[in-house]
């Protein structure tokens, strides 16, 4: 949520030139996208027919974000924008070029998408989500190229070996769960539904008009990994509060929205559970991470101690591995109502 | 440079309720004005004919804004912007308020200005900011009402002695800058013409469209001084490099387009070596106060050492107080030759 790079009206001019949008008449840094620099750009051109004003996001990419990865987030947001789904997505340059550079830093032009993040989704958004997340699973399915999961459980493993002291000192309680869900992994599903996913769903990168999906942003930790799993993210953020508290009705608006674009199947249902655990292991380990390397830093840290408890009640339902509970319609219910 | 308040689509849908410009459909906290928070809004109403979509800035005002001064700022934009010249201006509520609060802290709804700030402006933007200041002392010269300035030298010779001890630990040099400075405010001109100054009219606070003026943001800290006193200001911002170094062809591009639209008195070139020094010292004494007081918070500092160098420059050149150097036509020449 920050501004890292500050660059000028030189660089945005300068770098404008290489594209067909006229030159830039605003531009201003904005808070949006926790990894990037993000600059609000409007453009006037005057040789169009009729003259054109259009506005973008212009995007400089931190270290956190691999230059040699650009060209597969990139070209993963065009291919499902070209097959419907709403998104932002890359503008080329006149030589077909999708970044540039500026100050040193890759830089990339990017549609602006209309439509507000929510801070506190209701159930028609949470289904809304769970619909759209199913409509970009469906979109991205035959996106040729491949991009391995870099925060999956290999790495959980890794990290959570590497961080478990630092985990205890901060709170006693952490090192425990961390225990039990490293142990869980040796249960990690090894087949089911694949393709890219989106990684990091959360409300901030969904948009709404009037209730509606309008759009979704920051695909910088999409890969390709099981699909269920990106749902489980989802679920996490949606229909859990700070306090790892699990909110039924959003869960259910959220599952069953996308089970109705995308069936799952009963193998993710079973598998729901434990895919949840991960879910929130791994944004417990990067929190950690983060709130152990930047203190004194200009970052505004996440709270890993939501993720804690949200993993500490996925690990209570995940108990039965294999035989997670499900609803009816085989949907999972997780037992969230006792 | 930095949001401070985050607020969400909740919070900007309540706020604009009271406003007759539709509902929102795009929202961002941005990096502009040092002290308070903004966001860029896009709103659409369906209701208008034609259906209209409009963007603003959507101000919230931080604890460095007085909110009993707030009517005063807000007053004068719209003053000022009445007149013809360009600038933000707030946008009336139904009820005709000009502001409202959001999370507690009172809020403004900003007309969005079009245009670029240069970083490092030339010649050309010089001469136009000259040009522009002029025109907004003119415009704000019946602007009724009164704001004293809280930072003018009575303020200077109390900060000065307090934070003297400090500033000689960051720089020994820096304690006989200021002394020399408070020295000589016994010479602090008491008659000169006055009215409204914008008191921050620095680059960042300046659009441009191709070269031109396109209007100026960031009155909070505007107040009633002496005129020359506010284009002193804007000469050390505009034309006078970070190690104080005066560029002559900048600060004659400056005063020159000034001058042409407001024709500087004989007595306000005598004074305006002092009230450069003056202008220096207010900006050194403040980010003299920002940097003590924020170590290790999150706000980015700007450099005292910047202003320390432009005021020891000044210094050399107000020596002979009274009989500042001026070329040909009157206008302060700064004997930047030699």
């Amino acid at each position: 949520m920050a501004v890292y790079t500050p660059i000028g009206a030189d660089d945005v001019r300068e770098f404008l030139r290489h594209y067909d949008v006229g030159r830039a008449t605003s531009f201003k840094g904005i808070a949006e996208g926790v990894e990037n620099s993000n600059f609000y750009v409007e453009t006037f051109d005057e040789t169009a027919i009729p003259v054109s004003r259009q506005r973008f996001i212009l995007t400089l990419y931190e270290k956190r974000v691999d230059p040699a990865d650009l060209p597969w987030f990139l070209g993963l947001m065009r291919h499902v924008a070209a097959k419907g789904f709403r998104c932002a997505e890359p503008v080329a340059a006149r030589d077909g070029a999708l970044t540039g550079a500026i100050h040193g830093k890759p830089a990339a032009l990017i549609t602006f998408l209309p439509g507000l993040s929510v801070a506190r989704p209701n159930v028609v958004e949470a289904a809304e989500a769970g619909r759209a997340l199913a409509e970009f699973h469906l979109a991205a399915a035959d996106y040729p190229l491949k991009r391995a999961n870099a925060l999956g459980p290999m790495a959980w493993r890794e990290m959570g070996t590497r961080l478990r002291s630092k985990a205890s000192v901060l709170d006693p309680g952490w090192a425990e769960i961390l225990d039990r869900a490293l142990a869980l992994l040796a249960h990690w599903p090894t087949c089911l539904p694949a393709g890219p996913i989106h990684a990091d769903f959360f409300p901030d990168n969904v948009f709404f008009l009037n209730n509606t999906f309008a759009g979704a942003i920051d695909f910088y930790f999409a890969c390709n990994d099981f699909l269920a799993y990106d749902l489980a993210i989802a679920l996490n953020a949606w229909a859990m509060d700070a306090s790892g508290k699990p909110d039924r009705s959003m869960s259910a608006a959220l599952l069953a929205a996308y089970h109705r674009v995308r069936p799952l199947l009963p193998a993710e249902c079973a598998a729901f559970p434990l895919l949840a655990a991960g879910a929130a292991l791994r944004f417990f380990l990067t929190r950690l991470m983060d709130w152990q390397e930047s203190q004194g830093a200009l970052v505004r840290e996440k709270d890993p101690g939501e993720y804690a408890r949200k993993l500490a009640c996925h690990l209570a339902i995940a108990r039965g591995v294999g035989s997670g509970p499900a609803d009816a319609n085989g949907i999972p219910d997780y037992g969230w109502n006792g």
